[in-house]
């Protein structure tokens, strides 16, 4: 029996999240049971972390013991093989023993991308959170430079669990336009729940000039409250890498 | 009754294509469907291609009779809520008498996107068509030069109409590479069926060093017979743009 460690791309559009539940589709689901067709009896796979319903993944890593004789290349073979077309494995690694890819992660990456136009777009809005109306991009990224630093994001999301710290320190965090989509690119130690969502919901705000840039300051500082209605939708999120130390 | 020229978005992936057919989901069907909503009562509405199962658009122009006594900006936010989530309207317009969005065209750009990896991609497949083993991309661009001009593409697909004229001018036609992402973009006074998907099947075969790029130019002069599974697959297809006379 070794410890596998595994790089997990999924889309979410048609997952109740990640974590399993009973009778609902998960990503954390159909990839037990792809491991239960190659023999896996354990209870659970460990991951790095829960992303919600809707979220996708090009980076989520879990990580299972198995026993497995052939090579590395077959078993990601054999796991996709047996994943559905919206999951795939995209490496595979043997883990150090007692690697556990939620505790040993010394940061996370996400990216959450937004377009702006009037009207729906179906190639565009299955992966991005449309925008409307126009914004000014320049505020947003003055509001992104407050981030990144230890904060104090308890205005931005909950802790994993209840009474947690809602200290985090995030090491990078900005906008960049790319034609039609504009994408968050964030680096941080770790995340609160729905802190990446909120952090966008805010910031578009202020691009829309319904709140100052200084305002994502104040909320760090804890002088202000969070504004109603500020998280952004599931859709534009991605997890991109979970980095481990080298 | 007014003539109303309207360019249309759609992810094909759920389509059994755009004519309409009885008991399939199609484009055509679920916009006459959202026209006959807003009291639509003619037999069928005029498009400038019928796109392929699984093939996108993001701007496929048609046409209808409609009596509407409101704004276009109107009826283009009905047209949207009556439409499903996967087919939208980005524009609206009043159209000359007797337009015919097929007819009327001088030219139609396509895009086709490839990516080059080994393992499924969820979040790209949708719109992509992924190849493996790796190829060059330079050997697709020499190979793509050949295009440009007056050909015979009897090796790349069929007229419409059965007995119909083979010959088509490209205007333009190159492939563009960003990140793992690449587009062949071609703009041709029309185009024959099957067509794109052929040449960019050709192309990629080309690019693996299965055939050599003067390959195509000979296609081209009917001097060598297609080569066997050369249909590139529906998914990376998108019908771009369709151009009229200004």
């Amino acid at each position: 029996l070794a410890l596998y460690q595994v790089i997990l791309a999924y889309d979410g559009s048609d997952f109740s999240g990640f974590q399993r539940m009973p009778k609902a589709r998960t990503v954390q689901g159909v990839v037990e049971t792809a491991l239960q067709q190659l023999g896996w009896q354990e209870r659970t796979i460990l991951a790095a972390g829960r992303t919600d319903a809707g979220v996708h993944a090009s980076g989520q890593v879990v990580a299972f013991s198995l026993e497995w004789k052939a090579s590395l290349g077959k078993l990601q073979s054999a796991l996709n093989a047996n994943l559905p077309r919206d999951v795939a494995v995209s490496a595979v690694s043997e883990a150090k023993p007692n690697f556990h890819p939620r505790y040993d992660a010394t940061a996370r990456r996400y990216r959450y991308r937004i377009i702006c136009q009037e009207w729906r777009d179906p190639l565009r809005e299955r992966y991005a959170w449309r925008v409307w109306s126009e914004f000014d991009l320049d505020l947003m990224q003055t509001a992104a430079q407050y981030l990144a630093g230890k904060h104090d994001f308890a205005a931005f999301g909950t802790p994993p669990r209840s009474g947690g710290s809602t200290i985090r320190t995030v090491y990078q965090a900005g906008w960049k336009a790319e034609g039609l989509e504009m994408d968050f690119d964030i680096l941080a130690d770790a995340f609160l729940y729905h802190m990446v969502r909120h952090l966008v919901g805010v910031q578009v705000k202020i691009g829309q000039g319904k709140l100052p840039p200084d305002f994502l300051l104040k909320l760090l500082n804890g002088g202000a409250k969070p504004p109603m209605q500020s998280l952004a939708p599931p859709q534009g999120l991605t997890l991109v890498e979970v980095v481990y130390p080298a």
